[in-house]
């Protein structure tokens, strides 16, 4: 594996109406996307970008979401993960599980609409880590 | 202010040479640079090169290290703070403090050789913040 691109930097709020307010009016973000509800994953998304990769806003969505945890131990949010691209999700998957390490689930489809999956943060050093098949038409 | 490009996501580690071996033969880094000392921050630092942005691998360096707080909550290491680049220094310092953020110190040299200060996590939806003036000749 080639280490690709950081596609983003995932980062948990309580309120992405709040932390919308931030990035645009105190960081100066120019380019917000519309929050959209992600189910399947339990979070709400907003994609935030800055001239070279994107901040991944995600707010709980759903009783059962794997970031309310998150939340509780880090109530004003935080950086919960960062995200890879990769050329291909499967060959990913194989390589890491070669590697001795522990793959979370099977490739879902993610916030951009390709396969995704996550790394167990203690195999990555602390880092919860997403690996993502590059987006069509992205760059 | 624009939001400038993402510099880095810096990443405290309880053992660069570990994480090098992590992100050179799993990740499959091709290009990390060699680790230097950087006595002023209490860190030694690795930089990581992803074909957009970059990883800092951030050690403790002696014992008021100020990331070793952080090691003892996350011994594993982990996420520790997001880098964005700005043209002006003092203008950004200015900008963050009439918008009632807390900057931490005042803008000192950092890891690419210009100045940074860092911005309070409790300012910035829990994401411990440095701001950057451009590295010269980077992009």
């Amino acid at each position: 594996m080639i280490l690709g691109r950081l596609n983003h930097v995932g980062v948990a709020t309580p309120s992405i109406a709040d932390s919308i307010a931030l990035y645009r009016d105190v960081m100066g973000a120019t380019a917000i996307g519309a929050p959209f509800d992600l189910p399947a994953q339990g979070v709400k998304v907003c994609f935030v970008d800055t001239p070279n990769t994107q901040i991944e806003l995600i707010e709980p969505l759903g009783a059962d979401s794997p970031i309310r945890a998150f939340l509780e131990k880090n109530p004003a949010g935080g950086q919960h993960h960062v995200c890879y691209e990769v050329p291909d999700i499967h060959v990913a998957k194989a390589w890491f599980e070669e590697k001795g390490l522990r793959v979370l689930g099977e490739p879902r489809i993610g916030a951009h609409g390709t396969p995704i999956f996550f790394v167990h943060p203690r195999d990555m050093g602390g880092v919860l880590t997403e690996i993502m098949a590059t987006p069509k038409g992205a760059h």
